[in-house]
């Protein structure tokens, strides 16, 4: 089970609203190589795995990557919160305002909302692991580009630092995979 | 953020192999009704809440509901765990095991994955927290089907308690809802 | 069975081409909490209703929704009927002119095709009667979202009268869902 | 608009219950080539025709198939309805009951909830009334599927019956596709 | 089994960016009456045709649709390959970018990604072949909505191309349809 | 473009009708991790690979990729083609048979249509070439799955060839990728 502390795993603070890149972070959110996806991810993988070695390491990184999803959500959220009726019309963001007003929802950047078939759970730890590995490379090619997108240093922060876990995440499953590789699991 | 802790909300020690309770429980982890989709309405929906009360249940909730996703899973894990081959065959759970082996996904009780749309956000605080109460009424009514498809006390006993806490949720939500009706939110 | 009347329940006589709202509008049409699922949701769920009160209830209204349909295709269409191909495109519609040319179709504002997951069926009265009234309050706070993004009176109108009949629909629901939950249903 | 007939377009009456064949039945439901895709997408595409003898026909067309999805519904929930938990163990329909019991819900005869992606709509009428005609040949077979798999005369009247009405639209969809070459719309 | 030729099956050059019919275009690959949807159908549908003749004709054609599938996606990428970032944010290409950067994706034009929904086997012949004719028809009416909205030589060389060779098959299965009307297939 | 060759890649011919085994092989066509999904991946990505090497290796691979799709085709037809009324309704593939009757239709082995999502497409040629090695890992571990359900010799050996294919792309792409490492593409 979980136990929520009431804080950031890395501070959001953006002062000035941005519509179109709210549009655009979503998918890290509920798109298909977006931290959503990431969490559910190892945490269904996890009973599978074939040691404590591996059910914790991927306990451990879905568990953060829980965190990922409240600060992509937070960003979002900052983002549209103090925007005006015209300001959201022009900025296209009026097909989300229908439905959602200034809510959240996991989709992707288009609009198509989140499926569980943008992951997979084979029960074999060296595919999984893989399947794992290329889902942080999906990750961080995805955040390289919402860097290309925006100059403000107050997205670009919490980006280049999610960016960075995601390599983190790499190494580490690289890690066991290898090890599992040599144990022939 | 959320800090994990090693243990179930609810203990879960299932004695007896059951691969068709296995395959109906999985709706609890993925389905329209389920747990997960409970978890992800709540904690998405939270951010627009009118006020820090609101907020706060949201998340409390949010997060229990992710350890009812942990129970479920785990339920799921050890009725399938010590399957043979052809206990599998025979139990129907060939469909399963040839994409996802013993490993868990998240699916509705026929194999559908997991979508966002089961739930809504419309970030109008009466209609989220109705659709809310309704998401409690339904997971209640999947329990008590569930409930009557078994006489495994393994089984019985975490749905008894987990029916249970959807009428807390129930509650909370309503008192919550009645309060902000009164406040002209 | 149905007998089809030629006339709209309440009319619709929009003068002013607006393609932009015919792209937010298509929502309530088919879209998460739109008509369609509304319409969709109670006339499936009548069957497994307990009396014939509630059988009669869920098609009174599950019929009602269904004009509603109507109501909204004709505004969409009058919206768009008589744009030429450079409005088309100057309005993003071109995504939608490639496909459907001026015809309908039920998606939700990003284009998402509609699908029965937006409603649930639990064959439990209580249950299905808190997800009616949620999805009452769901399309009522899409139309006032709608509302939000128009001043045209001949658009206005109509979604002001649908917003009222949603009340009306909830109150309805709601009278019922005591009824039952007093006679223990 | 719509009223309401309480009475079915042909009686339905089944005496005995056949758990097997209401999960097939339900094809005819909410599956790809069933009567709720067939009444959307008449009524959906009845807006661009060039004259209003097409826009009658598929109003008219599209009021009957709601009919049809009335009578398949009714046939399924017969089917279903005094079934015991024991008999709806044996019959597989199991993962049905523990999400809707003994409700209703439109998806094919795997599950799959219906989704509008089943029909389409191109606004070019030539090209609406050969998918309609598609969809007349589509139903038709699955009903004689449906009735190479089972004996009960109470099940088999009213498939061929509605076979036979699907025979009569395409005849009409032809008549008019035909007219409408000649005429080069 | 196929073997890969290196030419495209007409010449595709186009030397002027256009991102907005990059946007459009995508329909005829991953859309619901695109090219990937006709291939995908006829190679499906073609083993329980009732002779050689027809197995032959939907492998032939199914065969020529991957040929279309290549050209439309040559024809996407050329049309994205030089642009820049800004030329992207200002097409509103920016959600196509953070999640494919230039690389393709089969959806339709709002984003929805490609699903075997869009197309239907049945397994009778007389219906799959109207089904296929009804695709031609589709994918035509396509075809012209999308010549409607450019003025590009290099643009529309090759749809006018691949709209004559839909057109062309049509012809071809509505020539074996009536044959097998005539052997009472 | 491609040419069609009127042989199989690798010989395939069962002799004993297996209903079951046609319903697991099925996600080898139409599933996430199956044949078709790996074609239209390779297929998709090769536009943006940044040299001819890795273009070329996509399309060789990809076009492969379309003859194991064929392979399983042929494979799940041979195995339906001779069954009975009553065998189909025993295997419980009676599901199957009211929609298509004996023609394949592209699923998992729940009867879940194939998805777009199943795969991913960042237009980053290392997180691109990664996404096919987990691909190739996930085909090979279902291939086992499989290989553990039959018996049968005219099975496994097909089963077996396509296992050890998916071994064989695995090193390529994974040569490939090293080298672009190095390169620091």
């Amino acid at each position: 089970m979980w136990a929520y502390e009431k804080r950031l795993q890395y501070p959001i603070n953006i002062k000035k609203k941005d519509l179109r890149m709210a549009k655009l972070l979503v998918t890290q959110y509920g798109g298909s190589n977006g931290e959503l996806a990431a969490a559910l991810r190892y945490l269904n993988q996890r009973y599978t795995m074939p040691d404590d070695r591996g059910k914790a390491l991927l306990t451990d990184i879905g568990t953060e990557e829980l965190a990922h999803v409240e600060m992509i959500s937070t960003m979002i959220y900052q983002l549209m919160r103090d925007a005006t009726i015209d300001e959201i019309k022009k900025a296209g963001l009026d097909s989300h305002y229908v439905e959602h007003k200034k809510s959240l929802f996991p989709t992707d950047a288009n609009g198509v909302p989140f499926t569980a078939t943008y992951f997979a759970s084979t029960g074999d730890p060296i595919s999984d692991l893989t399947e794992d590995i290329a889902a942080e490379e999906k990750a961080r090619a995805v955040y390289e580009n919402l860097i290309d997108l925006t100059d403000d240093p107050d997205i670009l922060g919490p980006l280049l630092w999610l960016r960075q876990r995601e390599v983190v995440h790499f190494n580490r499953f690289n890690e066991l995979l290898n090890e599992y590789k040599k144990m022939n699991f």
